[in-house]
């Protein structure tokens, strides 16, 4: 390890590319410019395509360009740093230049994992709660939000015909829910279909996973798997103690 | 959005492709068990070997896989919850299962990103401690600290030789400092070649970088930026108020 011990992997030849790529970036495009085709770029750095393409990702991954089906690749502007770790932004839906909206709702049996966190059985449905989250006609991330009929025992009264409406009263009673703290997890993962959709990426695209544990009464109330683009969100955490600097 | 909106955009080849080899992964491989190889693994399901590449990718993606050069693709074992959210780990060097360990220092002017966080001036360069965190032998991460000379003005009278003892010297003196509040930001990036060698990876391979902000007197006490292996690291944060979970 360490500078002393420099040893002889050799970098890739896309590597240098990217390096070379990067600078022409900065120098000679502007956010959202898009870049010449695969084969002119190929031509100009004297590069195969498969090369370039490897390059490119490598860039993509970095979050300094975006590349869309039928527009090509974009210079990517600054990532946004999006707030996870904090109350505010939860269980409300407000109209705002950062908000979350319920979408929809279902009564099922979650994946093992989060049966795993809720200490609920494989007989026992929990409510599963659709939101995203857009800033600015942005999609930032998609979530499901599972609630146990334990932390919404008002609930029943109430019975929604399910979807939206419910979804909404879901969130209302878990809201009254006093919560004690909060756990969270960030892990890379890849775009599921649906919500690939509602994040606008393809399948399979590189997303920052976030799963929330809530706290309350000495149990877990409730589970959100959260599902952030990777290309555009840089998350924040924590407690400044004074200016926040990360989030700009 | 939502269910009601099934748009049409189809999924890639690749996709289901992944979600077969997934299954194949639970029920006829044993954690640490290499795969058979590309062309026995196409030929098995029937497709070309870059839709099978695509495949591995993405489960690599989502820490199903590990692909190691000279070893082949092995099942992956679950990703390590890594606590990145509370002080205990910091700037104490210790023998343990998860523990950080000084690698060397020198003094040169930071980036323009880290300057700005700093609110140095191109003029001034500040203490750079490189820095690894190795859980049961296992790199987990690698960090730059960045230290301007204001937080540890009880460092020149001391002054080391430069490297490691000078690198233990600038974390003695900052561990002096108190601190107020600390904000963290996490975001999707690719190993740089000096970080990926000290995480035993490729350059290029996906990692996490994690921005901590240091707040200390009012002012930004620290900057560090460390980079975590994406492939086996869960990061966890927060104050769970009970037992955690998400760490396991």
């Amino acid at each position: 390890m360490g500078t002393s011990q420099l040893e002889s992997v050799p970098e890739p030849k896309y590597w240098h590319l990217k390096t070379v790529l990067s600078d022409a970036l900065d120098s000679e495009f502007a956010v959202g410019e898009i870049l010449p085709n695969e084969r002119e770029l190929a031509a100009r750095f004297g590069v195969a395509r498969a090369t370039l393409r490897q390059a490119l990702e490598q860039l993509e991954l970095e979050g300094r360009l975006q590349r869309r089906r039928g527009v090509g690749t974009t210079v990517a502007p600054p990532r946004v740093g999006v707030a996870v770790g904090d109350y505010t932004h939860t269980w409300t839906e407000a109209a705002g230049d950062d908000a979350w909206a319920c979408v929809d709702s279902v009564e099922a049996v979650p994946p093992a994992a989060v049966m795993r966190l809720l200490d609920t059985d494989p007989d026992t449905p929990v409510h599963q709660v659709r939101r995203t989250r857009v800033s600015q006609g942005q999609p930032l991330a998609a979530e499901l939000l599972y609630v146990p009929p334990a932390s919404v025992p008002g609930l029943a009264a109430l019975d929604g015909p399910g979807g939206l409406a419910r979804a909404r009263a879901v969130l209302r009673e878990l809201s009254r829910l006093k919560l004690e703290g909060r756990e969270q997890s960030v892990e890379l993962g890849s775009a599921r279909a649906d919500d690939a959709r509602e994040l606008d990426r393809l399948p399979g695209a590189p997303v920052l996973v976030v799963t929330t544990r809530y706290v309350g009464e000495h149990r877990t109330a409730a589970v959100a798997v959260a599902t952030y683009r990777a290309d555009t969100c840089r998350l924040t955490f924590g407690d400044p103690g004074g200016v926040e600097l990360l989030a700009g």
